[in-house]
């Protein structure tokens, strides 16, 4: 079962057993306890020969199983190392990323999270650290994690390979809570090497995104990825703090449905214990059913999913959504003006509060600032096929964009605004969902809307039919069977203010804010068709 | 189409039609359109034979379709009018909960979430009020959203049935924004009668669970729940900010997985393409998987799904769960401190940010304050068996407790200690998942924990086993299948920190906060066996 190259953890043989275990889990788990310990034929590497003065400062840690409280002790975090803690001693709980013994020294780098610091251990027999001690760190595996009581000392020169430049910590006892296998599955190195294209390191080695995934918990240890998840946290904190401060109410929306209420296309089936039920393509309905409900404004953050056969950079089948619903006055552009301002704070918020995040990402992955206008930039659908038109492009006005065609119009627009950020007002009718309503001065168009970051859509939203004759007549319309959304439509027959709303894929907008190039790299665990572990 | 009970709304008409429109679907939009107009015969009642001073001044607005923008007209909440507002000319947009016309006067109560304040429409020639207006006013059906054009009038003594008791307002404008149908499948004033046993209301006609689901968009509108649900929303926000400002990173876990992975009972299938795949029963193993990434502690709120056929007051087959993990040093009680702390925590918020909120359920529901300690009490499960024992019941000490029993425990400890919130630890290990930490100092025990509120269990946690061969062995006494689980145990060979955590069911918490009878109360669409619409 204990893989050759693993060193052994140790498991804490302390435990009073009762000899007269009755129940049967029990003396199983006594059973297994007893053949841990037998396993662990020792913590502490057997004594050399020759005398080892730091017996009792570096070894393997039982397992650590809350036997006792050590609450004394405190740790440092290594962002928090600075030359004001010259001299002073310190322990550390880090990985240990990479370390090279020669003689009688041994360098090493400890990581937490996206800050680094170097470690040195060296014979010295003042501070009782012996060559066998030595060895020792120099035999643990990369990625263990290590605890360490250092003196902090002022580097002469900084230490260009960690963040923590300043000083580095001095060891006089090491000691393994946990070992990683010898034979990692990929490098942490490797994995966080630049990938911009002019970058010197461009050409080493790389790890593929399949190598990535299929050992996620590794992947998700480099710099990057630290970073990108820290800031994905920030846009749904900063999503919700802001809608929050405007008098939004979260709810929470069922996931398994009755029907394919949107349209029977892409949406997974679910057994319901005799029968059959569905998985929400969105929280439409309900967001909806809220503001009837007197709400008023509501947003809800969770998971929608999407059974499309989509195998490209932007689509996955299950991700986050950000979605909001708010009653208006007068004109749905209230709606837009504040899903607007939302996003500009939400930016804002990212520039000054990530920077640190957004710099590191930056390290691997070429970041470009993201660019964006108070108020943001609205345009017209025609006033997008006018410019596409000037760039050559025939575009229908009753057709919707096609991808490549939104990436054109994205440049032309940064080309002439300088944003990453703009909204596209009034698409044509025939392209939106049947809840959609008409634009009251032009039968063709429709008072929707999507929102673009970097030329990609980001959202999608529009007022919605609040008249539950008309809605019928749309869905029939769209071939909708109305017996299926009859709760939706009869929530309008119960007095429902005018609304209007939009979703938003979480995983898009840190993609597109950050300006990288495939969604798999925003989603912590993604779900794509070929893909559903880990 | 239109019921005939049913005030007609009027569709905008001066849309300017393209004789020449083109695509079929504009086409159809366009009919239906002129379709509409055509049955909104009038937005203003026919005059009648003698002359009516209030033309212009009501009547039922055209659908509100965003033609214009009337941004210049500033609406004032119901919740703000007071005395200080006397006098003053004000717009209300709100339902028309109640009216009654009395020959030249109508008494109106308007409602906006759970605040209510009085409106009176009295002909009276100096406002321009005719008795036209007045019958059209009471002719209104309950329920409809109206805007009123009012002065706000200091009332000689207090208006007892409404929030807003020191004013009224005097109307001289009432417009219908949207109609509610006449015959509501039930009434506001039922739905929201007192529940409370010794209440003289008591006896009066309620509103029984199902009815209430089956028209969830009316029964939602009840100041009690309107209340409930903004109570549930600060709840997670609490729970996420509190959280964040200890250091811990929000995630999403994937809700599809490959496995059912913990254990293959009571999980929902799903056709995933040409394969089946699983709904998670919780985020365990991809937030102990972020663990061993290096986030370190970490949070999660989201769907989770139980195919459990139980119908009982508290189970759900779908419900919100606000997960955390942690990385602790020493010992799992630092975790319990966490969450300990974090409860407390949200317990003093919800005390002093929703005093209305709760007082306004209190109007409904018998809410008893809910009472807690700071630090919060934690008992051992011995501790328990003794307080049982005492009670004359018996319970093993490596045995569950059952339902009634947690019930009993509680009212023990809320005797004996004075609090509605206590922590359980020291689980026996026979009774708890493959992954949970065994005691080292009993092997029938374990370093698990339950947490209560007013005796049912809100969540569940414990240390969990971050050794690999451990957890293999552990695994497998508990028949799961090795092989369904790789990806989470290889995250153990990679180097983890020891960490424990817990899983918090939203619905439960907010249910018992509350002291609510029903789980159903506190999901606003819930799924059951039974239920998986609206």
């Amino acid at each position: 079962m204990v893989v050759s190259e693993e060193p052994q953890a140790a498991v804490e043989g302390d435990a009073a057993v009762s000899k007269k275990a009755a129940k049967k889990a029990a003396k199983a788990a006594e059973k297994q306890q007893k053949k841990a310990e037998h396993k662990a034929s020792s913590e502490q590497p057997a004594p050399a020969s020759e005398e080892d003065v730091s017996v009792g400062r570096y070894g393997t840690y039982k397992l650590l199983q809350s036997s006792g409280e050590h609450r004394e002790r405190v740790y440092k975090d290594v962002v928090d190392l600075s030359v004001k803690d010259h001299g002073t001693s310190v322990w550390v709980r880090a990985r240990l990323q990479t370390s090279r013994a020669k003689g009688k020294q041994c360098f090493a780098v400890l990581r937490q999270s996206f800050s680094t610091v170097q470690l040195l251990v060296s014979v010295n027999d003042e501070r009782k650290v012996s060559k066998q001690m030595v060895k020792f760190v120099g035999n643990i595996t990369k990625e263990s994690i290590i605890d360490v009581h250092a003196t902090v000392v002022k580097t002469a020169s900084p230490v260009e390979s960690c963040t923590i430049s300043a000083v580095e910590l001095v060891a006089d006892e090491v000691w393994v809570v946990s070992s990683a296998r010898a034979q990692l599955p990929l490098q942490i190195e490797d994995a966080a090497r630049p990938e911009k294209n002019d970058d010197p390191e461009a050409l080493r080695i790389r790890v593929n995104q399949d190598t990535r995934l299929d050992n996620r918990v590794l992947d998700l240890r480099t710099p990057a990825n630290q970073a990108i998840f820290r800031i994905e946290a920030g846009v749904c904190r900063l999503f919700r703090d802001i809608l929050t401060k405007k008098g939004f109410v979260e709810i929470h929306t069922p996931k398994i449905i009755s029907a394919a209420s949107e349209g029977g296309a892409n949406v997974f089936t679910v057994s319901y214990f005799k029968s059959n039920a569905y998985l929400a393509q969105s929280p439409q309905l309900y967001k909806q059913m809220a503001i009837a409900a007197d709400f008023d404004k509501v947003f809800t953050v969770g998971a929608v999913f999407r059974a499309e056969d989509s195998n490209t950079h932007r689509h996955l089948t299950e991700f986050v959504g950000l979605d909001l619903e708010m009653a208006f006055k007068h004109h749905y552009h209230e709606v837009v003006d504040t899903i607007a301002q939302t996003f500009t704070d939400i930016f804002r918020g990212l520039r000054d509060e990530f920077a640190a995040e957004i710099a590191t990402v930056g390290q691997q992955y070429r970041v470009e600032p993201f660019k964006f206008l108070d108020p943001p930039l609205r345009l017209e659908f025609k006033q997008a096929i006018e410019m596409l038109k000037e760039a050559g492009v025939t575009q229908g006005e009753e057709d919707d964009l096609s991808t490549p065609d939104e990436k054109l119009l994205g440049r032309l627009v940064k080309a002439k605004y300088d944003t990453d950020f703009y909204i596209l007002d009034k698409y044509p009718l025939a392209v939106r969902p049947f809840y959609t309503m008409p634009d009251p001065n032009n039968p063709k168009s429709s008072n929707s809307y999507d929102m673009f970051m970097r030329g990609e859509e980001i959202l999608s939203g529009a007022q919605r039919i609040h008249d539950p004759e008309f809605l019928t007549e749309r869905a029939k319309h769209h071939a909708i069977d109305i017996s299926k959304i009859a709760a939706y439509i009869e929530s309008f027959r119960l007095g429902c203010p005018p609304h209007a709303g939009g979703g938003i894929g979480l995983e898009r907008v840190v993609m597109l804010y950050l300006g990288l190039e495939n969604i798999r790299k925003t989603s912590m665990f993604p779900r794509d068709p070929k893909r559903i572990t880990p």
